[in-house]
């Protein structure tokens, strides 16, 4: 499994309608893509306008591959692309140790 | 329930070494501390001595002043600092949406 995690700062004033935008978005765009196993979305205590997405894949391929070359992705850019402050900062991950 | 998300660049040719003593240390230092709930440690792929370690907790407190002013937070930064590249980016987080 590899995790993508997205940091994403929007514009000010915008959380409600980001939030909801992009918890649609997940579930509906990013939900249907091949080798998504699940997502999770939060939001900054100090930095209110600071949300990290993170995204449970079963191969790196899947997201960079798969799903960027794909319709879904232009969806889901779309969708949440107009709240951005910025370009989103994105890498991806594997798990090295949690908690027993 | 909190979100710790902290950002760690270390030095490079170390990997091993700090993937052996972050694992340890999260398990025995942090996993005592009071109000935690879990940790997980992410290598990065893009950036292999990027690593996201994020710890979960009951409140905001249990980390800021519970864990921070223990010295339970001394042994860990004992343990982890020598590692460091520059100083880790730790910010908080509440979640807001994840896949059903």
């Amino acid at each position: 499994m590899i995790l993508e995690l997205a940091d994403i700062r929007i514009q000010t004033g915008q959380n409600a309608a980001f939030e909801e935008a992009i918890a649609r978005a997940a579930q509906t765009v990013i939900g249907h893509a091949k080798g998504f196993q699940g997502f999770k979305i939060n939001r900054g205590i100090e930095s209110p306008e600071r949300y990290v997405l993170q995204v449970f894949w079963d191969t790196l391929e899947d997201h960079t591959v798969g799903f960027r070359q794909s319709e879904a992705f232009t969806q889901w850019r779309a969708i949440i692309g107009p709240f951005f402050a910025g370009p989103p900062v994105v890498e991806h991950f594997e798990l090295v140790a949690k908690s027993v």
